[in-house]
């Protein structure tokens, strides 16, 4: 019996997650935490039975509270409630699948209380990698990939020695707006960013993935997890999204991990690493695929791509302020505040008025989160000057 | 220091087993085996300074006494010269690229010293995969392939459970003759089968390569090399060569291994196991490259394939038919004394003819291609009635 818990268990990934408990009886399910869908927690509580139940917001805790009154389960709210989850006793890998920042904490506190993590929360390695590593290896914890690229990478990995790393070969489906320019991006509108051509993803990584920033977060999280040089991650645009990611060694062999579009796999790779479980679901037909096509990214027209990797050179909290922009921009984006253009035009603004601040420790990182999100504020206020 | 000697070194997979040794000063050469070329194994003697050296023709064993008669170095000749240099004390790996039967005994002389086995002859596992094998497990000695396809699955499964391979997709280039339909192959000549696209061969393996009968080998060699059953084995044109092979897991993920088409990566590969070491040569350019294909090989067309794998499922004594007869008409073809799709015929009357011996013996492997290769004599005085 393995027990997990899942920080973000009403999304794209934490429902995904349960889906495989549900297929294999000998996992167990210790802990759930989610935002505010309190309908939607009742009903994983009375499938999975948790112990601990935590809602962020502190109004659909109380809902839940009522919901599930008949139950034995605890149900708690907010950061303290996010804590105790990643503390408690009882469970051995925590699947974070929150999205934001709000990952951080908890992830330091189950790395701490010695809890492998199953990662799916980019923003933890983006802002946070140069903490979160060293503590993780420090504590003997493994941190394993749940993003599809990432996971590709790790199994291209599997048995090998990583000093005969050479390259990664980071593939991108290139998104829904590959292959239009600037002019036609201007009039795009978040109905269109989110009609993603493979995966079936949450909105808000969808736009990423439409602008490439997504691509520049997963560069910056590679670089974290596999401890390889920025420079030798290649971003290759590969749209049929069959090759999940490669890895090239220094005697010029390439491992790559392929298989359909579906977030299933790894999460599943993920909770019983090393093993590999039986999955059943569609698997790749390489006749009637035919053909599989590469391209370089559009670095022009996607300009996210390149703002991202220039934060993480310039490192420190920079990628903070990347990310925190990006999240602002993109939920005004969503609310047709804004164009699809203004997502990097903001970013850039951010890191063109931020100083970098060397080696943040978490609160100078969540302080630079809030000190991004009230610049862009006062952009959309009084304009950037 | 790794020491190894090499049966076959003067073909293109010894050459370059040499080149690698070049390369690696911590690679040393115990023995040399070749057939008659006594001229470039005397240049080869010079170089790397085995202490015994074997020529397969007497005459030139005679001759390279003579050239090398300053030298340290025993010269022998024959089948007790290549079972002396199998069981000869001071070197660790056997590379065993002859081509044909011949490499049968030797390899078992070796493996029953206790010689790590790099495999480069296809002959000994189609037609004795049920002797080496048990006696390889018997004697913990591991067998590396060292085919570029072998060498693709066996890196596709490092750090894998075996048990969790569910299919091999194994990759052919299709062939100079790739497209073309019966007619036109009619009338093709050695000078046409032998311009291969991607790979730089001996003229034999190119010959087998245009009728996909290195295929059905390849098919039969991986079935004994991975203890998968032969209906899991899915042979896959992918013209471009880039994929050298697939293997495809109980969970649905697939991993490949890539890389130029260079046979210089397998055979160091085999080398230096489990040690991947630095090698230079052109990298897989994914950019450049810009799509790969795939489509189902031609079966009808090209009918060696599935010849093959006919000989495969009936089993016992019938793999060394069908590669027998396929040396001898290539041997034909090559001297443009049948035409290209009389290779096929051929191999096909000397299955039908041939009652299948179980379990068979070295002797009765051995007898069995010596009737093979009598029955096409007598079909070629005679006809097949």
């Amino acid at each position: 019996m393995k027990k997990i818990a899942i920080l973000g268990s009403t999304g794209s990934i934490g429902t995904q997650t349960l889906e495989i408990v549900r297929e294999n009886p000998d996992l167990q399910v210790a802990g759930l935490a989610a935002g505010s869908n309190a309908a939607l927690m009742e009903k994983q509580i009375r499938e999975f039975m948790p112990k601990l139940a935590v809602m962020w917001s502190e109004a659909a805790a109380g809902e839940l509270k009522v919901r599930v009154a008949d139950l034995p389960v605890r149900v708690l709210h907010g950061m303290d409630g996010l804590l105790e989850l990643a503390e408690m006793e009882g469970y051995e890998i925590l699947v974070t699948a929150v999205v934001g920042m709000i990952g951080i904490r908890p992830t330091i506190a189950a790395i701490e209380s010695g809890k492998t993590i199953a990662l799916a929360n980019k923003e933890t390695l983006v802002t946070a990698g140069h903490l979160i590593m060293p503590l993780a290896k420090k504590h003997g914890v493994p941190i394993l990939p749940v993003d599809s690229e990432h996971s590709a990478i790790f199994q291209s990995m599997n048995g090998e020695d990583h000093s005969g790393v050479s390259k990664i070969w980071l593939t991108a489906s290139g998104g829904p707006f590959r292959g239009k320019k600037r002019e036609e991006l201007a009039g795009m509108r978040a109905e269109d960013a989110l009609k993603h051509p493979n995966w079936s993803m949450g909105r808000k990584i969808t736009v990423d993935s439409a602008s490439l920033v997504n691509k520049a977060l997963e560069v910056m999280e590679a670089g974290w997890l596999f401890d390889v040089d920025l420079d030798n991650i290649e971003v290759l645009v590969h749209p049929q999204s069959i090759i999940h990611s490669m890895v090239e060694y220094k005697d010029g062999a390439v491992i790559a991990q392929l298989g359909m579009p579906d977030m299933k796999l790894p999460i599943q790779y993920a909770l019983f690493y090393p093993e590999r479980r039986p999955m059943a679901g569609e698997r790749v037909d390489f006749f009637k695929l035919g053909q599989i096509t590469f391209e370089r990214p559009d670095r022009d027209t996607f300009s996210g791509l390149d703002l991202g990797l220039k934060a993480a050179k310039l490192g420190g909290s920079m990628p903070t302020v990347f990310n925190a922009a990006n999240e602002k921009a993109v939920a005004m984006f969503l609310d047709h505040a804004i164009g699809f253009l203004e997502i990097p035009e903001l970013i850039e603004k951010c890191m063109n008025h931020h100083r970098v601040i060397e080696n943040p420790n978490v609160n100078e990182i969540l302080q630079t989160e809030a000190e991004t999100y009230e610049y862009i504020e006062h952009i959309k206020e009084n304009g950037s000057n």
